[in-house]
């Protein structure tokens, strides 16, 4: 028996698909599940043994807000934690945009994803170190930490420039392949492919259908087809992934398309021509939408554990059981994912668990230093690319075609000169870093800006340790 | 006897300081003094035989409007010429402006110099590109093409990649360090020093004095004086400079002080406050105070190839001859280092065609690919460096100690990505290429504007060609 911690447990989806996929992969499991939030994480239990039971499987879970106790012997350390969560979030994109920062001073060129924070929010980079620190003291030897908190990109080569563990940043933004082959009418079974990049910047390099050229079909349909977004983050095939496909001479797949530069975000406007009619995922339509989703999860959830509770003879994995509850249309598709026991969640984590502890040879997406894997970049950069995972390590696939010299130049490179900028700040304290940050930021008009904007952020009760490391005293 | 070439001859100042070098270095030397403006290439022919008599040399000068003509069986080849010369500049920047590009869409992050046309003079670098191809098919085996004409940057890393002939850049910002040598009192015999980066971007690396650090007693300065420019030019040791190299850690030298990011360029006043009175070079104020000295220098040294040839027993070595002509400072101090047969005008192209000639080994500063001379970059960027020069070739020192990581990861590098777009877009005329590197200036605010503008520079009617190259028809 090994031992999983969960960080940030009470994020609810995120940790019943863990739990759904370990019940579906492993008898035994000893799993830590650990929040700071005691009512999300007590939903998490109920439902969490409730499923272990149904599964016949013997997972034995704890519950804590001690983070050391939850490291502490630990084989696998997944954290999906979100310090101040989505409100404090809120409250920065407030301030920002009071001064002249549309979505918020985290929302850049190549990263407009709404809650990828890469400098403000300085209480969950230093979380991400305290639980890379942990590992390292507390946790099994060669134990792993699995990292599913945003910002990835930032997060992962951060730890792995300073701590010296296992650690493997995990997305699901590869799926927007899926979404291609599907709406193209095609056979996944029958397609060859690879993305490479950064987190939320990868590119699909390799493309190939029954040994043919998957583009020519790609661009056919383009050519044919018209884009109509059922929600806001159904962007895969967007005018403005089209747009970055041309430009690039690439395909851009998953979070990617967010990621685009100002040219598809100036404001709501450009942002619903661009991304359809609620602007995409990042405009203020979009987004709403999305915290209205996860807060109906996130009750209904709630509501479920409670029902389950009270009703200890139902089952988790009887479908009619959710007829109360299936009035948001993501959550049918979750509920699905986890009570289907044929099916695992998506989630790479538990898959990449399994290729370690039982050696079960499989490609997945992952998140580790370069190492001359992409060419032009460096080898300390985290990037994301396809590898065999099995018990003796990751083995990244060659990436056969390149990247386009586009996608590196004029694409990866000035996202990785912010992310340096942002880790470089984090590590040094040095608060002109900040402000380069936002001279360099097109929004900015005049050092007044930059210094209000910031200093009422540094400002905020939570971050008072942030200001600290960056103004001293 | 061996030919040279000089292409834009006219640019009078220049062509002296290159003549008088040549009286100063050779006996003889066939120079061919090319240029599409007749007046001026009149102007500096008589002023160069004159020096050549006095000097008791035996240059023979021919001058031409044909660009084959010159080059043909040169086997040094200078190019100093602006397409479209000030005014075309002029006129740029005034539509720019209209659109909202206050000093032009030319002048970016890291590119404020307002002579340093990266992407609407393609006229300039088209003729890079033809008087390269003319040295490869017309020149002596194994010539020089010395670049001289901006963007040295730009343009140098185009023809390296493209014509096989050996280019070098050469430029003079590197005088920075004597500058700062002189005002802090030292003797350059002393001193040790490096500089590395691009055209424009270079940084003090090494800095010894009497073999200690030389950077305490830059430091000791700093907190004792208190900057005031003699004129815009005069920015070495200025708040904005200051600033830099308390950010990046070493010291900007030359024209990389003018070449900082918005934070010092937002407007006038901003300017003012990082460069003092003038705004600095790049400013308004600045630039008409630089435009009217070389209109000023221009015309003069028409009235004293006019007073020469009607007086010609004048002397050009005669001090006393200048009464005149010596109300423009900047004059004074051209004069001294054109007559002073003592000494060299501090152009690098003579004491370049010098070492490669006369197996003169000497240390230059040069523009040249990288390969490898700095972590971090490229090999086929044009990188700026200290080399040793002899008929051999060009040696590159080894760069020690290195730019800081802050220079090559916050400055240099996001200026590579600016002249990778401009030279792909002048290589594939993908209109698109101009309109993203406009989509990622922070004075765009959105698409209408970038349309704009660039069609307004399209359809100027000089740029029928460039229209062509990029919309085709
Ligand atoms: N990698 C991926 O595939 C992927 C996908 C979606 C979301 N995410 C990321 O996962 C994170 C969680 O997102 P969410 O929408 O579920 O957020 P959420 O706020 O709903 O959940 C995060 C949880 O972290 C907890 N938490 C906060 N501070 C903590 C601390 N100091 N210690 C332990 N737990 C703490 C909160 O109480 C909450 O339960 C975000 O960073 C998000 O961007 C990643
Ligand atoms: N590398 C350096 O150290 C350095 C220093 C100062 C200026 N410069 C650069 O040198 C160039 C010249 O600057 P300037 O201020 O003397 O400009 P200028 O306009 O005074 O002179 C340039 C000359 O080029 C000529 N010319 C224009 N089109 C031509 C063509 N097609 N063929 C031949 N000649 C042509 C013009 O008639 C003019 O005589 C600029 O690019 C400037 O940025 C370089």
């Amino acid at each position: 028996m090994f031992k999983i911690a969960i960080i940030g447990a009470g994020s609810a989806v995120f940790s019943l698909r863990i739990i759904s996929d370990l019940t579906k992969t492993f008898k035994e499991v000893e799993v830590s599940l650990m929040d700071i939030n005691e009512r999300r994480l007590k939903s998490v239990l109920v439902l969490a043994k409730k499923l272990n039971e149904e599964m016949g499987t013997n997972l034995r879970f704890r519950t804590t807000k001690n983070l050391e106790e939850a490291i502490n012997g630990a084989r696998f350390v997944i954290n999906t934690a979100l310090v101040g969560g989505h409100e404090y979030l809120e409250r920065v994109r407030k301030i920002s945009e009071k001064w002249g920062y549309y979505r918020g001073i985290d929302s850049q060129e190549f990263n407009m994803v709404s809650d990828y924070f890469t400098i403000s929010n300085y209480n969950q980079l230093n979380l991400f170190l305290r639980v890379a620190k942990l590992v390292e003291e507390k946790a099994e030897k060669d134990s792993w930490l699995l990292q599913a908190a945003n910002p990835v990109f930032e997060g992962t080569t951060l730890i792995s420039r300073v701590v010296p563990i296992n650690v493997v940043g995990l997305c699901h933004g590869h799926y927007g392949v899926h979404h291609i082959v599907e709406t193209l009418g095609l056979d996944m079974k029958k397609v060859e492919w690879q993305i490479a990049g950064v987190n939320h910047g990868i590119w699909l390099n390799k493309f190939l259908y029954d040994g043919n050229d998957g583009y020519e079909l790609l661009n056919n349909w383009i050519e044919k087809n018209k884009y109509e977004p059922k929600h806001p983050f159904d962007d895969q095939l967007s005018p403005a992934a089209i747009d970055m496909y041309k430009f690039y001479g690439q395909m851009p797949i998953g979070d990617t398309v967010r990621n685009s530069s100002w040219k598809y975000h100036y404001n709501l406007e450009t942002k619903i021509k661009w991304y359809g009619k609620f602007g995409g995922a990042d405009s203020e339509v979009g987004w709403k939408w999305y915290q209205e989703n996860i807060r109906t999860i996130s009750e209904i959830i709630n509501e479920l554990s409670n029902y389950v509770s009270e009703n200890p003879r139902v089952k988790l994995l009887d479908y009619n059981l959710y007829k109360n509850f299936l009035h948001v249309d993501i959550f049918k598709e979750e509920i699905d994912s986890i009570i289907n026991p044929g099916r695992l969640s998506g989630e790479q984590h538990v898959p990449f668990i399994d290729s370690i502890v039982n050696n079960k040879k499989q490609r997945l997406i992952v998140n580790i230093p370069n190492n001359g894997v992409i060419e032009g970049i460096a080898n300390d950069v985290i990037v994301e690319i396809p590898a065999l995972v099995d018990s003796t390590g990751i083995h990244p696939e060659k990436i056969e075609p390149k990247l386009s010299e586009r996608i590196i130049k004029f694409y990866l490179q000035p996202r990785i000169v912010r992310m340096e900028i942002a880790v470089e700040a984090f590590l040094t304290g040095d608060f002109n870093l900040l402000k380069e940050f936002l001279f360099r930021d097109p929004r900015t008009k005049n050092e007044e800006q930059v210094e209000g904007v910031l200093n009422e952020i540094l400002n905020l009760p939570e971050n008072t340790e942030m200001r600290k490391h960056y103004l001293g005293g």
